[in-house]
């Protein structure tokens, strides 16, 4: 591989600013440093005027994953490269065992769809739906010996995904001892349920209902719930798309003692909220997430303690199910639940727009600094997550995974020139400043302005370290 | 100035943690790499098997200051040798208004003995004993041309450095539109006032009621004060040497809300508890410092706060006064007070213990992580305190403050062994692991095991940026 | 029926403290004053430098309750007779609705069972065990028309009463908006069931097993989570037999807000701490109750919250099983569980010794006043479960339900001396000062000293109105 | 004096409700009973359809009280006398210790006036505004042999009424040992100060400056600094006119943990809020107080802590002065200060008003129970206060101070219909239900309808007994 050096750029991470040229010699970086004498065959990048940050990693990410009748729309392949342009270059993404699939064959599936299909790094959490003696053993090998040290249980969703207190309770204890980290779906399902049961039987068919059935104070509820099973495991414990106040005040309570508790919030928390089902029309349908927006209140507390380090990082639950039936040939997407909400597949896309909408909502509306915005998007998230320092900063000797950004050029966001397979986002026509330019990883030039450079299925697994150090 | 290069050091920031080379020229880094290729004119310094950490950088000393009738026994040479010797690059010291000397006079006052004496780099705080508009005119001035951006008040010791609540507000206010921060002794004075007029109404005289009339609740109070003049203010505030939990209470509800308010706790505090005062013993003198040591519980709770950021940094109150009144002809020592603990000069040594007492305790107790030790004894105070990029971190362009430091070193601290004035250390005879071995200056070698190599007047005074950023 | 008039008591209730003659025609009092004059033919009763109380109200006791294989050893008679002796005048015990026995059947068992057996007054909550739109009809119906405002809900044993969040949920919405009430008991059943199996499968069959598997954090747990469905649906909550710090802290953030959330302790949890399971002795088995007996933090916890009204009420959980198999004919009692924990049945007996042990361990050592006391034991009760002021006060018009009160009066208790069926009591040996002497129901001497002069059967059943007014 | 008997009432206390009739005898309560047989030489009132409630207690009153250049407008006579037609048959006014009058000569030359103009009985607090050997040995005298104990402190008002903290928590320590309490007016007098300057330096002179110059923040500081005092005392502790919820939520955090603080509010912050400073005019003059009015969420945060017991209390702080220069007489009144907001004499009437706007907006409007509202305005005090069982109750014993009230009698309040000397009152124009219709005090009847049949002088100095009991 050639060697390359990116001149004069403001390389900034979770703690430093400052201008240099980095060398990225092997697809890491071997020297960083003033006017840095190199030879005549190493490709030069210009960076002046430009920021030099380390690639995003997007710890909660759904591509080709199915739940229920549906499937996201985006596969490894489109879901990887729009990733890529919106500046993130690694992804964790979810192994799923359930019924007639063990642990570590649904870590063995999903590493084949990202062998494939990957443009960028990835890794896998696994989606645990069954607990016993043979998971238990299957996520104690994982952690040590597969690269997957996390493992998501859901709260929600009874006769599908959700598993008991009890079965929480084993496996944070297990993996707590083993260095691994339970990330919890914190919402009461049971609740839920019922609600949903009693709006459909009410008539109450529109998008608009996925939201009123599900209330911001259940999953307070449950992130209390998960806080204390964790408390008696004496395991760390991951919150994923924390939205509301009321969950947010149990993080806040728990981390101020000690315990370590952590929690990631989602953009379309950040710049959206529940004044958005303000009709019983299906368009909403595009709004139906889980959690579903909430208050102005909580989003404004959600800003406050991406601030304060009560919230620690921010991913995107991209969960793309197209508005369109049959777009690009998928289907049950939005529309699948035109006469019935529940059946309407929960998500949104998010992934390219991830690092833009932060930066220019958070860092140049003054919320947050430019150095928490590289912590919240890639150094936390890394080291959250066993990745760290192979991924997650700019160092001597972590993968050269960089993102060139142009802090002052003004674009405008729409779903027609982003580069995933879902025919909407949320930011459609939003103006932001500040944007991604180029994209390297490991030293390869991904992107480059509107270009794609990349290959398919150059994207490598990454073999996490432990997950859930404070 | 000679180049130097550092081979093979493992170079730990407050977020980074890798083995690197460090190059340095004209007393900045420039370069950092791997097998950095330089000239045979470079001087090598071997740091394999060796951290390599930014200086240390200490927000709160007391050297050549005068409090009533005693004055701190160290001088500005004798105590920033002294730091040196424990790792600590640059100290933030005080001037001091007073009636008669303005507060611009006081910085003048300040900056010649640093001139003089300072073996490290050097700020200063400045004591603010007196708000009107001459003095708020000043401190305006002082924040944006004179390189001072923090001011102390006291809300103990009335009829000496006492202010009332709206003198500290206004300087709050004015500050805190200007880029500056008020710190804050925060005790109740009156109440302590009253105490110790009754103790030694009632013949209590020995060093243990110093501590008896200093309760923790009434640091909780005057904490909460603080905090709620300065959000009256809309400033932001900092707590020097918090040490009851009573008072850290209030901190962390305030964070929590997203309010501008931050504190520093000293290794007194996390070493030493309430259980020494356990006699009328004279020799408790040397326990004699404000606020007094606190209950276990209290000391737990701080431990937990540096680690959730609940407090920022670790700083010294390196205030000494010599237990035998005369050492090296100082007079007015600790021994002022045999037949009155209120004349007990208030303070212990620090400077030099700071880092290693961290480290050990800290560090290899488990209690925090080696990158949060970074940040609490460098990066977070350069930071907070405007002296970032230029201190608190190893990046290029920064300047070449470095300690390197060997973790796995034994040694028994030992006031007989280190290089300041004072005769006693709180850490006699305890040993610990991890040891400073070598401390460069801006790219000077200033110590190099035992041997000072350093100059005395070469430190420079540091004009700081802002204080008070989150 | 006769007039009576008690000469010359020292009249308590929950607000006043007097002295006068109270005046009792039909089984209500009629007249309280000075001296007042009646007839020849009115019965004095001398009550001069006695206490005059309401009679005691328990809302929590188990009289011929089966659970799984086991039946409390005290029938209604005999545990109806031991409640009088302890100056209780009125119970609230348990209809049991379960498969094959819905809500209505359930109460009218439960009557006929007292019909045969009172000695005093009584009334009946219904232990709900699953909930279906008759079930929720039944209910409905029982709190208009039968006097039943009230039905508990376990949280708790899982595969036996244990029911989910959705069931409660649904409950708790009906019966709030028709005057009715949801009581708790408020511990993780599925955490516990878990921590159950795993003590056993490693051997642990003794009684102190049964406390180590059902840890406070999870009574805190379950707690919060009815406190949040209750908010959910708008309506009230009780908790029963509160006794963990951690519980407590979730009543007090509630009620602070205003959230109409109601909690009683029980004496045991008052006056015994975990360290009584200090041995794998199977005497233990005493202990054995649920919850177990807490930490002295939670002790003085419940005792302060008992003073500032954040716990309303205290109650016995009267739920005796005895020590010795085939006492008094009683099988399946607490040995029926020697060689596994899970089996010893739980509960402890206590109508007797409520007031007494209260009264001194309470209103003699300082901790509550004595209005507090009658407000505890009587009006509290009276009030939130729908019995006042037939029940629960002193007041022209109220049954004349009373106690005549000895606050001098040292005694000591003893199962020997006690009139129930339970061949123990935790409190065995404890000097206590204070001593019911006599006992009226409905103007009726039922108790006068030793002798029991009631009779079996005319206790009433009380129809209750709405429960749960703040 | 003749005998009185009151048939039918509906007898409400603080905790009990039934229909009786009561029997007076040489002024106090000797029989309540059914149907009472009494002779026919006994005065029959019927309160048939009427409540009977217990006369009202006010424990912040200031009949002709001097502050500054200003002396309210109501003499003893005329503010008695007004007191009386609302309900009110004991107040607790002021007596004013200062510079040359002496605690126990403030409370003769208080005792003096009421001696001839009161119209209702009363006892005084005894505002402090100096603390010396003295001081400390009166107020232990007057709490044993005065009758007086409690005493009210300023943390307002530099120069004028304000204490130091040291004297506060003399006080407090003193009077706690001996059964005593400080009630505190809490409000951060220094920050005050220094903003009306400010204010009036910018030509800010209108009344509703007074308003913007007393932030919240300031009584939620002043009101912690108060409990943390009162903390270190061992004392219990009261404060007076809670507005804010500021400050409210250190009330509420001390009595979750048990500790003796208690807090009253007033009817003008429970019915009026900041929105009436909506303009310069000097007519809002009339809402000048102090604290001034607050917000909507502190209004809301005050109705429920009258629910929860978190106020315990409310009293009318009446004070008042008139809106015409000259009116009777007065002068130096709200006009005043027509040029200087700071001039204006603080402080609104409402000693009239209390019991109808509070039953009308509180127990009508569903806020609280009509048990409760007989607690807040008369048990309550009464028990704090040490007039319990003398005032503030409905029992055998007590002084027959009656209030007979038409739960369903609408009027319209209006200045012009009071019988104070107040020439406005907030509530002009506010039509309510339920009207005071007659007045006994011990035994007389002094009010019937719009008739006044007291005597000015017949009210009784009442020497209360301990104060601060939980």
């Amino acid at each position: 591989m050639t060697r390359k050096i990116i001149r004069n750029g403001r390389i900034v991470t979770a703690v430093d600013d400052y201008t240099a040229d980095l060398l990225i010699d092997d697809g890491c970086i071997v020297a960083i440093g003033r006017a840095l004498d190199v030879g005549a065959d190493v490709e030069v990048i210009d960076a002046a005027g430009m920021l030099v940050l380390p690639g995003g990693v997007d710890c909660h990410t759904h591509m080709d994953n199915t739940f229920g009748d549906s499937t996201t729309c985006d596969s490894f392949e489109s879901g990887t490269r729009s990733a890529a342009f919106g500046g993130t270059t690694t992804i964790v993404d979810f192994a799923f065992q359930r019924k007639g699939v063990s642990v570590l064959e649904a870590i063995e599936r999903a590493r084949a769809k990202g062998a494939d299909g990957a443009c960028i790094d990835y890794g896998f959490h696994v989606i645990v739906t069954g607990v016993d003696d043979q998971a238990l053993a299957d996520m104690q090998h994982a952690i040590r010996h597969e690269g997957v040290s996390s493992f998501k249980m859901f709260m929600a969703y009874p006769g599908s995904v959700m598993v008991d207190d009890a079965a929480i309770f084993q496996a944070m204890r297990m993996v707590g001892q083993h260095g691994g980290m339970i990330a919890l779906h914190a919402e009461n399902g049971t609740i839920i349920e019922l609600l949903i049961k009693e709006a459909l039987a009410q008539g109450h068919t529109a998008p608009k209902y996925h939201a009123l059935t599900r209330p911001a104070i259940m999953e307070g509820e449950a992130t209390h719930r998960g806080i204390k099973l964790a408390e008696l495991a004496d395991a760390p414990v991951y919150f994923v798309h924390l939205s509301a106040r009321e969950a947010l005040k149990h993080v806040v309570e728990a981390r101020d003692m000690g315990v370590p508790v952590f929690a990631e919030t989602c953009p379309h928390y950040l710049f959206f909220d529940d004044s958005a089902y303000d009709s019983e029309d299906f368009d909403l349908a595009r709004y139906v997430m889980s959690p579903p927006l909430r208050s102005k209140e909580s989003q404004q507390a959600l800003w406050t303690a991406l601030r304060t380090d009560d919230l620690q990082l921010v991913s995107t639950d991209h969960c793309p199910f197209c508005m369109k039936e049959g777009h690009l040939g998928r289907v049950n997407q939005k529309p699948y639940g035109r006469n019935d909400f529940s059946k309407i597949p929960n998500g949104v896309p998010g992934v390219e727009t991830r690092m833009a909408t932060l930066y220019d909502g958070g860092v140049r509306a003054g919320r947050i600094s430019l150095n928490r915005f590289v912590e919240l998007v890639s150094t936390a998230p890394s080291k959250l997550f066993g990745l760290f320092p192979q991924k997650g900063t700019i160092a001597v000797g972590s993968d050269a995974d960089l993102v060139i950004f142009d802090p002052d050029a003004p674009h405008v966001i729409s779903a027609k020139t982003q580069h995933g397979n879902c025919d909407f986002t949320l930011f459609e026509g939003r103006g932001v400043t500040g944007q991604v330019k180029k994209v390297l990883l490991r030293g390869e030039l991904i992107v480059d302005g509107d270009r794609w450079l990349g290959k398919t299925g150059s994207g490598r697994y990454v073999a996490r370290g432990e997950s859930g150090g404070w």
